[in-house]
């Protein structure tokens, strides 16, 4: 599995950077955002050293839908109201003009009640 | 496979209300959003009425999965900048507090020189 020794995020996978991490296997980690713009916002990695979803391909497909159900499943356990009157929103940012910030591919999922810093 | 006759994505989907698609298959419809906030906006929908990703379960993770590699190759397809100065968002609104305006599982594409007039 690919990894990068200078990203922060693969650090972060391996432990070698602290994070309040909440779920981890084999293939996925989740953590909380450092700089929250919602009552509940988290991240959801892969361990692998994947740049952005421009860099992914169809072998990456079963790891892709992996983290939006367990963005899923973690959200309301993380705080998120359940139903419809609940909720979060994910967000993948890929590339510059995406919005991307660390260039290891990462789902933001945010919840809790509205107004959100941004999103 | 579940549609619901009163719902706007589903009558999109099977055609009884118009929009500008860019793709079509067996599972998946992809069209511009009829009020863009960047110069690309599209949206990925399942044909199937999904309500949002808390409905979601795991005999959709491969479906999932193509709805996030189907979005890395339409962004660029449709006008986002390619590479690293380039990219796209996506974003998944699930529920009223996730910002959910539209009660199917539907994928935002985003692409474009910035700045964008949300997100």
């Amino acid at each position: 599995m690919h990894t990068d020794p200078d990203c922060l995020f693969c650090k972060i996978v391996s432990g070698r950077i602290p994070a309040r991490k909440i779920h981890e296997d084999d293939e996925l980690v989740a953590f909380h955002d450092i700089n929250p713009a919602a009552p509940v916002h988290f991240l959801i990695v892969p361990r692998e050293h994947i740049e952005s979803l421009a860099e992914a391909s169809e072998h990456h497909q079963a790891l892709l839908g992996r983290m939006m159900l367990l963005a899923a499943r973690l959200a309301p356990a993380q705080g998120a109201n359940p139903g419809r009157e609940g909720g979060f929103r994910i967000v993948i940012n890929n590339g510059r003009e995406g919005g991307q910030e660390v260039l290891h591919l990462h789902m933001h999922v945010m919840g809790g009640p509205r107004p959100w810093r941004r999103g």
